[in-house]
C-alpha cells in the first residue's frame, strides 16, 4: 500500500457508492481495512503494462499481477491472478494478457507474500445477530474443514483471543515447521476492527478477507480483501421492533392475587386443572375464578367477568381458546390487569388464523405496556410462592433452588413429572416460554439471574428471539450463577423439526454456537441433561477446576473411563506422594497406586466399606483433586457397605463434588440411591453419566469467573 | 520419470544396500515405487547446473530443482528445492547454489506439477501388525488435521476403498473448485502397490510418499518420495512366537468331566465359590474335586491329587496360587489333561517374580500343548452344558444367545452380576481373557463365532495379542454373526492406565482402528455398552438398514433426538404419503404429521395406547422405515396404557426394531419396563439410549453383509 492510496473511510465509501456496483474493488476494500489497522500487502494499481512493470520494480521482486476492475469479484476464475513474475518482462507479458480478460479496467501490483499459512476474516450480518465477526483457516481448508468461528460485535480483546482459540486447527497457529507463531494480538485486533466496521458503518454488509497469509515471522498481511455493500447485498440484520420499556417480571411470580378467566368446573378441561394445581400448590393469595357462567368450583365461587371482581388482580392467567384470547386480553387491559399468562395453543404455531390472532395479542401488548407469557405455554411455576399457572395436572411441584426456562411445553408437563417422580430434586421458578411474542428467553432469563431464590439456571430454547439482547443478559447472568443451555436444533435435520415446531428463528448454529460461547454459558446437547443439570446443580457444589479422582473395582472401567475424560476436557491428574502412600497403605502389599484407583484390591482385601471410604478421603484430600466419582461395588457376596460414610466424607469436603456411580446388583444399587439422593448425593445408573454430569459442574465453574 | 530410469525393484534395492545409508535417495525411491505402478513425477538427475538446465528444457517448463544425495531427506528444512524455475538460466542459477548444500552430491530436476490438493501414502510396520498402509491428506494438513488412516497389509479392493472414505476431509476427494474428483481407482491401486511392497521385501522398513498431487483433472502423481530401509531403522514387526498346532477350545464348553484343583472347604475361598457356582449351574458332568488334604466339600468327596482320579478329566480348574500354578499344570499335563483354566493372579501383571512364573507356564505349554485359559482369569462360563470355571459368586446364570470375551476379569464377575439382576437377559459363553498367554482374544472369537450357541459376539479388549490374526478371524466372524468390539486405551491417558492394569500390548490407537475397521465389527466406547449391546443383539432383529422412525410427546424431544441421529449416522428419512396421511387420521384436524412424528396431539386427543399404537403401526408399515422408537409417554393423568400392543407390533413386525423410551412418571415407567423386557422388548431410561442401541444394530447389519 502506497501512502498515496490511504484515506479516510467515509471517503473511501462515498468513492465506492458513486462509482456504484456491488462490491468495493480489491484494492479500494483493503484501503479501507487499512484505515482501520490491518494490515494490507504492499500494492498500486497500473494503468497498463509498462506502468505496472515500473510499480512492480519498485514494490520489488517477485511480484504478483491481478487483473483489477469493478466487476471483478472471482479473479481466480477467470484466471485474472499471476503469481512468481520475476522481472519486468514478465510483468509486461502477463499483464498484457490480463487486460484482455472482459471486465478488466487495469492492474494491480503486489508484492508477493512468504508464508504457507493461511487464515480468513469476514464480517457478516444476520436478522438479530447484527454484525458478526468471522475467522478461520484460509484457503482449501476453509470449505474442507468448515473450521470458521463466529462472533457477534463489538468484540473486547477476551472475545477476540477465545475466538481465535476456539478454532479447530488451533494448533496452526502456534510455531508451525519453523516458522513462528502467529502474532495473535495482531490477530485478536484485525477481528477487533471488523466488528467496528460493521457497528460504525451500516452500508458495509460484508467484508471477506481471504486470505490472510501468516509471514513465515508470524506476522499477518491481508492479501486480498472483498467489501458488499449494503445497496447490493439486501442485506437485513434489524432488530425486531422495539417494545415499550417492560416492567418487571416479579409480579407473574409472587402474585398476590391471581384471576383465572376461564376456569372451569369440569375435571380433566385446563381452566379445571389449573385451579386443582393451584390447590395443590397451597397458594396463599386471592384467587378468582372467572367465568360467565359463576356458580362454584371446588369449593370456590366463581366470578361472571374480570369486571366484577372486587380488586384489579396482580396476574390474569387466561385460559379460554385461542379465538376467544384478544377479546379477554382486551378486557384485562381494561380491568387494569399488568400481567398475563395466555395458555392456549392455535396461534402463529398452527395456522394462518392464528397468525392472525398472534398479531392481535401483539398489539395489545404494543398499546397497553401489558406483560405476557405465552401464548401457547404450558404455564409457569413459582415454588416459593406456592403458585403455578400450569394445567398439567402435576399436584404439588417440589420445591428447589434450581429455575427452568423451556421454549417447549413438553418440559413443564410430563418432563417435569419425570422429575418429579423419580428425582430428588425440586425447582425455583419454571417458565414455560410458548411463543414468546412478549417475555422470552431474555427476559426470563433476567429475571431468574437476579431471582435470589434461583441458584442455577437451566434452558431449553430452540431460536432467539433477541439474539444481541440474549448474549448481554447470558453474559451478566453466567458470572452469577450457572446457566446451562440446551440449544436444540443444531443438525440440518434437527432444524427443520424445530421449524415446524414453533413459530422460531432458525439461526445458523455456527452464529448461536458463537453466540453461546461469547456468552459464556455452558452448552449440553441431550435432552436428559436437562435433568441431569438440574439434578447436581442442586446437589453438588461447583468444583475449584475440572481435575476429577476417581475409584472402581475393574481396570476396564479405569481404563474407558479415562478415555471418556479426554473425550469431555476432564483432567486425570497426578496424586501427591502421600496420597498414593495412603492408597498403597490400605491395599495389599505391592499394590501399586494411581489415579485413578483400581479399588478391588483393597475392597476386596480389606472389606468394601473401609476400601471405598478411605480410597475416596485420600483422593478427597488431596489438593490435585476437584471432584471425586466412586464407582461403588455392590453385590451381597462382596458385602454391601453403609452408605452413611459418604455423607460424613462430602460434609469434610463440601467444596468437592461426589458423584457416585455403580457396578454390581441392581437391588442395592436402588437402595444406594434412594439413600443418598434425597441426603443431597448424586447417583448415577451408568459408569459414564457421573463424568457427563461433572463435566456441566466444572463448565459451570469456568464460566462464574471468566472474563 | 525417463525410461532408462525404470528397473526392477530387487535391483533398486541391491542398488541401495551396495550404497548404504540409512534411506533410498528421493529418486531410488521414486523408481522403486514406479516398479509397482505408482505414477511419479517426471524427473532426471543431472551433476551439474548445465546438465540440469538441459534436462529441464527437455522436461519443459516451469520445472523444479531439488538438491540430490544420499544424505538428504529433508530437503526443504536445508532450502534444498526451487520451484517455479523458467528458464535454463534460472534454472542454472538455482541449481549453482543448491550444490553448495552440505551433502548435495547432484541435482534433481523434476516437472513442476499443477494442482493445490496434496495426499499423503506410506508403508510402516508394527510388531505384531507387520506391514500397515497409511493414508491421509497432504500438506500443511498432515500435521493440523491428523487426517491419517490405517490399514494392514494386504489390502483388498474393498479395504484400499474404505480406507481412501474413511479419512475425515473426504470431500476433498470429490469434484472442488472446478477441478476433477480424485480418480480414486488409482488411488486405491497406490495403497495396494505400498501394501504388496510391504509384504514382499522385509527389508523396505517405511516409505513415504508426501506429497501425492492431485492433478486439476483428478489423476495423481508421486512428487516426493521417501523409502527406509530397514537395517538403518531397526524396525521390529516380528509376530509373537508361533504355538503348535492348537486343539479346539469345545472341550471347555462342554467338558464332560473337570476337576477342580484347589478345592476348598472354607466358604469365600476362590476355591470353594467356584464348586458352589458349578453345583448352583446344575453341571450335569463329572466334576472332581482335589485337594491333597482330602475330607468332603459341599458334599463332594475330595481327592487326593490328580493322579488318584477314576479318569482323566477334559478339564481342569486350577485354582492354587500363583507360585504352585506351574507345578499343578505339569501335573495336568502328566495326567494327560488338554485343557486348564488357571485362576491366579500375581503373574506378569504383578511383579518381577510373576513375569518368571508366566515363562514357565508358557514354556509348559509350549511343550505339552495343553490348552490354557488364564492365567489370571475369572474363569469361562458355558450356559448350554450349565457349567462355569468362575469363582465370583454368581449362582445359577441365565442362559442367553449372546457370547462374551473380556480382557478383564470385571466384565465376568461384578458386571455379570449386574446384568443378572439389572436385566433381562443371558449369555451363551463366556470368557475373562485375564493374561491371555494361550488362549488369546483371536482363539476366543474364533471359537464364539464357530458356536451354534452363540447369536452374537460382544467383546472387551485392551490390546491385541496377534493384531493380524485377530483381523482375518474377525472379517470372518462378523460374516456369520454381530461382532460388538470395545476396545478402550483409546487416549493416551486411558492407553497408560491400560499398562499398569494388563501385561498388555498398548498399539497406536490408529493402527487398531484402522484394524477394526478393515475386519468391519461394530466398534464401541462406553463400557455401558457392552450391555447395552448384549441386551438389544439378544432381543431386537438387525434392522434392515439405518433409516429410523420414533415418535415422542414433545418437539422438544424429536428436535434433539433428531440432532442425535445425525451424530449417531442415523437417518430420519421422510414417510410415504399414505403414512403421512394415516398419521393425519388419527390426530386432531389440521396438524400436520411427518417423521420423527409428534404424537402429543393424537395421544391426547384419542388416547394415548391409540395414538401410539396407530402412529407406531404407520410407521412400521412404512417401506422407508427399519426401526421404531417410541418416546412413550407414561403418567397417571394422561393414561396409561396397556403394553400388550407393542408386543403385537413387534410380532407382526419380525424384521423391525422396536426400542422403547420413556417420558413421564417413574412408577409407569418401571411397571412398562417390568412388563416389556421379559417379553423381548428392549426399553430404556434415558431418550437418548435407544439411539446409541439402534446404532449397534445397524453397524452389525452393515458388517453381516459388507464384503
Amino acid at each position: 500500500m502506497t501512502a498515496s492510496d490511504t484515506g479516510n473511510p467515509a471517503a473511501i465509501l462515498e468513492e465506492a457508492r458513486h462509482r456504484g456496483g456491488a462490491t468495493l474493488d480489491e484494492h479500494q476494500s483493503k484501503r479501507l481495512l487499512a484505515c482501520f489497522g490491518v494490515p494490507v500487502v504492499r500494492e498500486a494499481v497500473a494503468a497498463d503494462p509498462k506502468a505496472a512493470a515500473r510499480v512492480a520494480a519498485e514494490l520489488g521482486f517477485p511480484a504478483v499481477l491481478k487483473a483489477w476492475g469493478n466487476t471483478l469479484a472471482h479473479k481466480t476464475e477467470v484466471s485474472g491472478v499471476v503469481l512468481d513474475l520475476r522481472s519486468p518482462a514478465e510483468v509486461e507479458t502477463a499483464g498484457a494478457r490480463l487486460l484482455r480478460i472482459p471486465g478488466t479496467e487495469g492492474l494491480l501490483v503486489q508484492d508477493q507474500v512468504q508464508g504457507n499459512r493461511e487464515l480468513v476474516a469476514g464480517l457478516t450480518r444476520k436478522p438479530g445477530f447484527g454484525p458478526c465477526v468471522m475467522f478461520g483457516v484460509g484457503g482449501i481448508l476453509t470449505e474442507l474443514v468448515a473450521d470458521a468461528v463466529f462472533r457477534i460485535a463489538p468484540l473486547s480483546e477476551n472475545d477476540a483471543a477465545a475466538m481465535i482459540a476456539d478454532i479447530r486447527l488451533v494448533e496452526m497457529l502456534g510455531p508451525f515447521r519453523g516458522q513462528a507463531a502467529v502474532d495473535t494480538e495482531a490477530l485478536a485486533r484485525i477481528l477487533m476492527s471488523l466488528g467496528e466496521i460493521g457497528l460504525r458503518y451500516p452500508e458495509v454488509a460484508q467484508i471477506d478477507i481471504n486470505p490472510i497469509k501468516v509471514r513465515p515471522d508470524g506476522t499477518l498481511v491481508a492479501v486480498d480483501a472483498l467489501v458488499v455493500r449494503r445497496d447490493a447485498a439486501g442485506v437485513d440484520d434489524k432488530p425486531p421492533q422495539a417494545r415499550p420499556a417492560a416492567g418487571s417480571l416479579a409480579p407473574f411470580f409472587s402474585p398476590e392475587s391471581v384471576a383465572i378467566v376461564g376456569a372451569s368446573a369440569v375435571p380433566g378441561k385446563p381452566g379445571h386443572e389449573v385451579v386443582r394445581n393451584i390447590l395443590a400448590n397451597g397458594y396463599e393469595g386471592r384467587l378468582y375464578l372467572v367465568n360467565p357462567q359463576g356458580g362454584e368450583i371446588l369449593g370456590l365461587p366463581v366470578h361472571a367477568s374480570l369486571a366484577s371482581l372486587p380488586e384489579t388482580p396482580d396476574l390474569a392467567v387466561v385460559i379460554v381458546p385461542a379465538r376467544a384470547c384478544p377479546g379477554v386480553l382486551r378486557e384485562c387491559v381494561a380491568r387494569g390487569i399488568r400481567q398475563a399468562v395466555v395458555s392456549a395453543g392455535g396461534f402463529a404455531e398452527y395456522d394462518e388464523g392464528g397468525v392472525g390472532l398472534q398479531e392481535e395479542l401483539e398489539e395489545i401488548i404494543r398499546t397497553s405496556g401489558i406483560r405476557v407469557l405465552g401464548p401457547n405455554t404450558a404455564g409457569h411455576t413459582s415454588t416459593p410462592y406456592r403458585f403455578t399457572s400450569g394445567f398439567f395436572p402435576l399436584g404439588a411441584i417440589r420445591p428447589g433452588t434450581v429455575s427452568y426456562v423451556s421454549q417447549t411445553g413438553n418440559f413443564c408437563t410430563h418432563t417435569m413429572k419425570r422429575i418429579l417422580t423419580g428425582e430428588h430434586f425440586g425447582v425455583a421458578r419454571v417458565m414455560g416460554l410458548g411463543n414468546a411474542i412478549d417475555i422470552d428467553e431474555s427476559d426470563a432469563l433476567e429475571y431468574v439471574a437476579d431471582d435470589p431464590e434461583t441458584q442455577a439456571v437451566v434452558m431449553y430454547l430452540e431460536g432467539f428471539r433477541r439474539p444481541r439482547r440474549f448474549l448481554e443478559v447470558a453474559r451478566a447472568a453466567r458470572r452469577r450463577k450457572p446457566v446451562v443451555v440446551l440449544k436444540s436444533g443444531s443438525s440440518e435435520a434437527g432444524g427443520r423439526a424445530a421449524l415446524t415446531h414453533t413459530a422460531s428463528l432458525a439461526a445458523d448454529d455456527r452464529l448461536v454456537d458463537g453466540l453461546l460461547r461469547q456468552a459464556g454459558v455452558v452448552r449440553i446437547r441431550d435432552y436428559g441433561e436437562l435433568i441431569m443439570a438440574g439434578k447436581v446443580l442442586t446437589m453438588s457444589p461447583l468444583p475449584a477446576g475440572n481435575r476429577v479422582g476417581f475409584l472402581a473395582p475393574s481396570g476396564a472401567m479405569l481404563v474407558t473411563l479415562t478415555d471418556l475424560c479426554g473425550r469431555l476436557g476432564l483432567e486425570v491428574p497426578t496424586l501427591e506422594d502421600h496420597t498414593i502412600r495412603r492408597l498403597e497403605e490400605i491395599s495389599p502389599p505391592l499394590i501399586r497406586m494411581r489415579n485413578p484407583v483400581d479399588i478391588w484390591a483393597a475392597a476386596s482385601a480389606r472389606g468394601v466399606e473401609f476400601g471405598y471410604r478411605e480410597g475416596m478421603r485420600a483422593l478427597l484430600e488431596d489438593p490435585n483433586i476437584d471432584a471425586v466419582v466412586p464407582i461403588l461395588l455392590l453385590t451381597g457376596d462382596t458385602g454391601v457397605p453403609s452408605y452413611e460414610f459418604i455423607l460424613d466424607l462430602a460434609a469434610a469436603h463440601p467444596g468437592k463434588p461426589i458423584l457416585v456411580g455403580f457396578s454390581g446388583e441392581q437391588r442395592y444399587v436402588d437402595e444406594c440411591r434412594a439413600f443418598l439422593e434425597p441426603r443431597g448425593i448424586p447417583t448415577f445408573l451408568e459408569i459414564e453419566e457421573p463424568f457427563a454430569a461433572l463435566r456441566i459442574l466444572t463448565g459451570c465453574r469456568r464460566s462464574l469467573t471468566a472474563p
